[in-house]
């Protein structure tokens, strides 16, 4: 049984980790991954302290600091059902695991917004990516599609347009993101935009070989071949362990306090899974360390509840 | 006239500085110091992304990532007065300036809580220090005394025992900091320690000469020659520019909402001058984020309004 378990190994939940365990609390990190979305950030500006610094250095250093901490660890581990019962924690591993806290910390992040197609799920890893950043070099000389019309996907296309063969766009409305780097991509000679346009199935045997287009206006229906699909479309908060246990919001978020807490007393949630306004390294970071040190006061006010059982007990 | 004023130069004005320059912001930065109160931390072990840094050279680190961006700064600047009318902020400085800005971020932190005896105004800076990190190495070879008697205090009295010729420490009250390191100090033989005892003034005509201690149950009066008083009977939030404009609670912390707004439209809030429960370097600049951020939404708020009442009148 570990005092505080924390759930994800971003920004939030390192920083978690690390103020837990220098409050000398038996602190158990579990997470299928490290860093979270802050890896797949190519260019960092505004972390103070570093002036400029690529997502996943500093995800390093983060893990660096966690690693000078006696805090134990599970990473790669999925967590897959979290349930409150005796007023602690059960939490159920993706590997078969039961793992028990006094407190929880959920610092899951968000996930990327799946297009729910058919092939999307077969193909994940197989040519479809939800990250541009991790794996645009990959697709070298051939073509890809990219799947939105935010400002992610953009990006993602103009990563791609100097690596891949041929970039397909395909935007489920009119471009939303910035219209400056949409020009420059439509003066490229392998760059096609598909608008208001969705895709319906992608297709492959053992990896992706093309996907199929529909016109939402006219209806008309095209395919294109490509071997990677990047798809670009949102990320939701990553809620589903928490959302039958505490509130979350319209949005999928996890709705807390300023101190961190939820509904649920002992259960905090920091950083991109939660209500918190603005979602930014630095702000997630210090929303973990507040979650920390909020778990460390319930904790402590229990152990004096206990003491006064246990005396009452003796009386 | 700036779209917004940041009065405080420590981790919370210096990040929100930078956050409200990448928005564009036309952004003034006054403060009479830079690093605030983080410079006196001699040991950071907690700020994420540096396994150990001094306080001094993660606040050098934030500053030349302020000089980055296009920030107006007047720095060694004291404001001295702060008021609000039609609906902007006009501020008043020592140095007789008064700046004008449309919202507003105090970000002015902590300062020492003054002893308020005779001889303590005249002798700062002179003998009198309100920070050990600081100053203890001026001390070398004479006696200090140091006043306060919890962690800070016996910290302070700690780094002057291997520096100072003999350490007083006079504690107003029992000792409330760690017993470990009290005891530790007691065994040492250029260490004399006045428990439950007050400093009734410091003598000396140019320099610190000494202090006059009276002891609170006997009302015994001792007097001691020292060099230096070190003053480390805590911190107060320096919000007495905005108390009459806005709410503060019973510690005299601004207080604010999870974006830290205040009451007062246009005006926030950020770090430890604030209501935010825990005081730390990586919260109080994810504050600064978080206000200038808001401040922000507030200002394109205010120009939709204004085009709107614009509109009107040309129709």
């Amino acid at each position: 049984m570990h005092e505080v378990m924390i759930i994800g190994a971003g920004p939030a939940g390192m920083t978690a980790a690390v103020y837990a365990a220098r409050k000398r609390l038996k602190t158990l990190l579990v997470s299928k991954d490290i860093g979270g979305q802050a890896i797949w950030s190519s260019k960092i500006e505004n972390y103070m302290g570093y002036q400029f610094i690529e997502g996943a250095e500093l995800m390093r250093k983060f893990d660096d600091q966690v690693k000078l901490f006696p805090i134990d660890q599970m990473i790669g581990e999925e967590v897959t059902a979290l349930e409150r019962s005796n007023g602690t924690f059960q939490v159920r591993t993706a590997g078969g695991e039961t793992l028990q806290a006094q407190a929880l910390i959920l610092a899951s992040g968000k996930h990327p917004r799946l297009l729910n197609v058919p092939g999307e799920e077969r193909l994940r890893g197989r040519g479809v990516s939800y990250c541009a950043t991790c794996d645009a070099p990959l697709f070298s000389g051939q073509a890809v599609a990219v799947v939105g019309g935010g400002n992610s996907a953009l990006e993602a296309a103009r990563d791609l347009i100097s690596i891949a063969d041929h970039v397909f766009l395909v935007s489920p409305t009119k471009i939303t993101g910035d219209p400056l780097v949409f020009d420059r991509l439509k003066s490229a000679s392998n760059f096609t935009a598909f608008l208001e346009a969705e895709v319906t199935e992608i297709n492959g045997s053992k990896l992706v070989e093309g996907v199929k287009i529909r016109d939402r206006q006219s209806g008309r229906r095209d395919e294109v071949r490509v071997g990677g699909v990047f798809v670009e479309i949102g990320r939701v908060p990553a809620s589903e362990l928490a959302k039958d246990l505490t509130g979350v919001n319209q949005f999928g978020e996890i709705e807390v306090n300023r101190n961190c807490e939820t509904a649920v007393p002992g259960l905090f949630a920091a950083g991109d899974v939660t209500d918190v306004l603005d979602k930014q390294i630095v702000i997630a970071a210090a929303e973990g360390a507040k979650a920390a040190l909020q778990a460390h006061r319930y904790l402590q006010n229990l152990r004096y509840l206990q003491s006064l059982a246990s005396t009452d007990k003796v009386a």
